[in-house]
């Protein structure tokens, strides 16, 4: 059944976990503007996968390698993205937190650290993940939230974009809302929640899934949109879904707009839950 | 009593006011990181003041010098900064706006544009100015507000605060407030209100007053703060005023929690008046 254990960020059976290892999860926050997305790219470009792993290797003394709920992409943000590495290094868990977010480059920081059991695993113990989009909707752009918000100026009726978000919901082959370059087998996903919400100057988009597509939750928010600025009606979702073809979707809606706000795990783990956010719609929702 | 016409920026009685000029003010948003300051600069260094006269001096055809309502300092925010500027170009108020907004770099913008009489001045028409300085105060920093707040890790004690800043009130003379740089003859200044509410993970100080001296908001903070932490008791603050010595103040909080965000002029103006912000905090306030 179990694999032998095999560092750092596989799976592994209890008994077979090496003497003295330990495994530590992280919370992490960063924003995707700073980065060329989460995953280390061998060219060396700046990874949010490379600074942690950089800042964790200097506190850690060796070389950390780590595993992350879901890979997100350039501009993409997380407020709440779990991580996790194993180590020999015996520090407190606050050292960890400290420690590393000195060594973290700007853009990115540890919110918490816990040790977990060698069977908890951020990407493969992960029972569902949560993106929210925001998107600002006013006559002019922020130039406080630049890079932070997607900044759409047309009128945009939630309620159609609810009505159309509603034949998405459940298990379904979203081969038409994937990237050309997803790499997945199988395109069957289940979105298990969508909540649209406008909250002030803003509309908040959240899917909640226990895994995506690459591009998945833009593809959405790009067909959503047009649905909510009257360029499509909200019967068009239920036509682009069942055409099962990407050519027949929207738009990708920009990065800037998108969060990784939550990764549900079992409560056995008793991992810290922050607030979704992120911070412009903390007082909202 | 009125003085003769000189373009731009100056207090001009409506009969002085040249046929075919027009006075426009702007209310500006932006991010004080991306800036060293408001003012312009000789040197060529990036400031708020010529990104905006260059943008405009682009849609006017012919240079363009503004007026602000209160100069702020480097890496200082603004969410309402008012300015305004004489033309000869007829353009019409969206045009301004929209067109003025894509000729802007990154880290500004224009929230809105409205004629306004000769009488009216940016500065010389304000009655007051606001500021909210927001501090961050949880165990870790924010990646996503780094440069956007004051990241305090520190048990802040807000009725202390409350307490503290009572004497500030009114009129004083605010010599142990002010910057080395400061530049002002007399010292002597009104606060109106100070308003220090914890609100979730952050704690804003507003502060209005008629006008205030340099680094002023942010000595008061560095002050306010030492008494939140318990490091000075309420009464210090008294004591730091009434010395009239800035040697016996406490540190200068960092530019990156103060936003200057709202400027009051006579209502007869009808200018707009946005939310006072920043985003972090606008569902609370």
């Amino acid at each position: 059944m179990s694999k032998p254990y095999k560092r750092n960020a596989e799976v592994v059976d209890h008994n077979q976990f090496p003497g003295g290892m330990q495994r530590i999860a992280l919370g992490i926050e960063y924003n995707g503007s700073f980065f060329r997305g989460f995953q280390s790219q061998p060219t060396g470009v700046p990874t949010v996968q490379q600074s942690i792993e950089g800042a964790l290797s200097t506190i850690c003394d060796e070389p950390i390698t780590l595993a992350c709920a879901g890979r997100t992409d350039t501009g993409v943000h997380a407020t709440n993205q779990v991580v996790h590495f194993d180590t020999l290094a015996l520090r407190p868990e606050k050292a960890w937190l400290r420690g590393a977010n000195t060594h973290l480059p700007e853009g990115v920081s540890i919110r918490w650290a816990q040790k977990v059991p060698p069977h908890f695993h951020s990407r493969f113990s992960a029972r569902s993940r949560s993106y929210r989009y925001v998107i600002y909707n006013v006559a002019t752009q922020s130039a406080l939230m630049k890079n932070l918000v997607t900044w759409d100026r047309r009128r945009l009726d939630v309620d159609a974009m609810i009505e159309g978000s509603r034949s998405l919901l459940g298990e379904h082959n979203f081969n038409a809302f994937r990237g050309a370059d997803c790499q997945a087998k199988n395109p069957v996903r289940r979105i298990n929640e969508i909540d649209i919400q406008r909250v002030d100057d803003f509309i908040v988009i959240e899917v909640k899934a226990t895994a995506f597509l690459y591009h998945m939750v833009r593809n959405i928010v790009g067909v959503l949109s047009a649905v909510a600025a009257s360029e499509k009606p909200a019967e068009w979702v239920k036509a682009v879904l069942d055409s099962q073809d990407r050519r027949c979707g929207g738009v990708t809606a920009p990065a800037a707009g998108l969060y990784l706000v939550q990764i549900e795990y079992d409560p056995i783990f008793n991992l810290p839950q922050p607030a979704k956010g992120p911070y412009m719609i903390n007082g909202f929702l």
